[in-house]
């Protein structure tokens, strides 16, 4: 391990930790959290998953025990895609399965991919920890910046990032809390914001840093939205279950050595303040996630640099929600 | 009318334009356009459509004398959406139809709605026409510029802009030539790149200034994504029909006064480098637009600069494809 690395992090990064501690109590005893307050989605780890006999198929579920509840088999009126059930306002019929505690498919016979697809809106913060501020020498925007990547680019916990190797040489990790949209929300008040989110899941923020900074005349889009760019999962933890969004502890690892460290109660902007911004300027809809910024401890800003390789895994955990575990590969064109 | 303008230009433009000529005629001669292969998608032009008794059920069709033909009631195995049948490859059931000569459906029985919606990729490119660069006094970027709207900004023909008054003031209008893509591209090379468009339309890149430049940190995607900020229309015309998509007049008026005024030929960025360079890092997917950067005369120029209000109406127009008339309204919140 390189001598400048605890737990494969630089001193000067656990010194900000240290005086992020500060800044930790600050928030946590400022935080105004309310639940979501749907009763349909009640104590859920909601999931889509594939039966490995038949690998193409993609079928929505929760978790129950060691298993998952295939909530398609039990109602063959639910849409077989999780976007599918929140556009028809089917949540409840998902309940109403749950009520009857009926027996899971064991989890030997099933793949998870990610937990929500196909959704118009990928969004993204970027500085919005203070720590992550604090490795760049930077000032946290006072607004959010916000920026995306595409529906196309989101990959589940069984799926690899592919490296397009011959166009970049510099992606990074950015381990993120990601919230997930349930209703319609349109200028909606800070107050009420909590109530328009379904729940919660692990994201990673993959990252072409060469591509963010300098190869796209500053707009940070394609370096953010190369396919694959975003793993998510392994499951959207319903809000009800979560507890306070903001102060769940989050971490990343690379190969076992941990690189971020951090805890949610770091966000600069906070959650219900972003989506009274964003609502202020368009409509969010069901299903579109919101990926709430990365602490510090990106490989950009290690002493040297490091970044992803084919073979690396990186392992992403938020607590209460669980961990995503990604393989990092090489693409390969088809044909 | 403003007597430092000449159909709405200030003489700076007028200039810009002349200067402009001299690269014109550089880019005519070194065009190297090809026309797309495809021969399921010759020389059509492309709707989505509903009836008038049926306003909320869309329909897939094509421009045939004044009328539309309704290929969804003529082969009912066809999505009912034009990404669903170019998902699905029927382009060619299509094109069938067609050598049948059916009978259209008389324009005043329907109303034409934006021409394809619910793709994964609304992208565009800033700073890419030279009247438009020198109008800013910048040079333009050695990489094209990509940033992004979401499918759901997308409206069409006959849908407004609606804007939100309350939180920006300073809403623009740039007129872009959009191109379709046809079929999944990754790591295409230039000389294909035509290979791999269905067709193109006329767009509009609504943007609102004071978010694009200032109210997000520098990223545009605030700015250029508020709801119903991307009028497409009327149709797609397919790239057979077309001629040279580099060589077409485009223009832009408000309330009738000409703004913009220019041709596709100033494209400082040429489509198959673009469509390289976003391959390179992404696949692109059917049904995915381009809008390939707007040319000089926008508002924020002007002097005074202008800005879009409720009541106003910019009326679009590209050679070759035809004219999309956009009704500017005040955002309503639901509810």
């Amino acid at each position: 391990m390189n001598g400048t690395l605890v737990f494969g992090r630089p001193l000067s990064c656990i010194k900000s930790r240290i005086l992020n501690k500060e800044y930790f109590n600050k928030c946590v005893t400022s935080s105004s959290f309310r639940g979501f307050s749907l009763s349909s989605s009640k104590n859920m780890k909601l999931v889509q998953f594939s039966y490995n006999e038949k690998p193409k198929n993609v079928y929505v579920g929760y978790v129950e025990g060691n298993g998952v509840v295939d909530v398609n088999k039990l109602d063959n009126t639910l849409s077989n895609t999780l976007l599918g059930i929140l556009n028809n306002g089917d949540l409840e019929k998902v309940k109403g399965i749950k009520l009857k505690n009926p027996t899971p498919e064991p989890l030997s016979n099933i793949r998870l991919v990610a937990p929500i697809t196909g959704q118009d809106k990928v969004l993204c913060i970027g500085l919005n920890y203070m720590d992550h501020c604090k490795e760049q020498n930077k000032t946290p925007p006072e607004v959010p910046m916000i920026f995306s990547k595409f529906a196309s680019c989101v990959i589940g916990p069984n799926d690899p990032v592919k490296l397009r190797t011959e166009v970049t040489k510099k992606v990074d990790w950015e381990v993120e809390l990601a919230l997930v949209i349930g209703k319609e929300a349109s200028c909606v008040k800070a107050a009420d914001a909590f109530n328009y989110i379904l729940g919660y899941t692990v994201a990673q923020d993959i990252s072409a840093r060469d591509w963010q900074k300098d190869k796209n005349a500053g707009q940070f889009l394609l370096g953010k939205s190369m396919d694959t760019f975003c793993p998510i999962g392994p499951w959207i933890v319903t809000s009800d279950e979560i507890g306070d969004p903001q102060k769940l502890d989050i971490e990343c690892s690379v190969n076992g050595e941990l690189k971020q460290n951090s805890n949610t109660c770091q966000l600069v902007h906070k959650i219900p303040d972003v989506i009274e911004r964003l609502t202020s300027v368009m409509t969010l809809y069901p299903g579109d996630i919101l990926l709430t910024g990365t602490p510090g401890g990106v490989g950009l800003y290690l002493n040297p640099p490091q970044f992803l390789k084919p073979g690396d895994v990186v392992t992403s955990t938020i607590q209460n929600i669980g961990t995503l575990e990604t393989k990092i590969e090489q693409y390969v064109k088809k044909g």
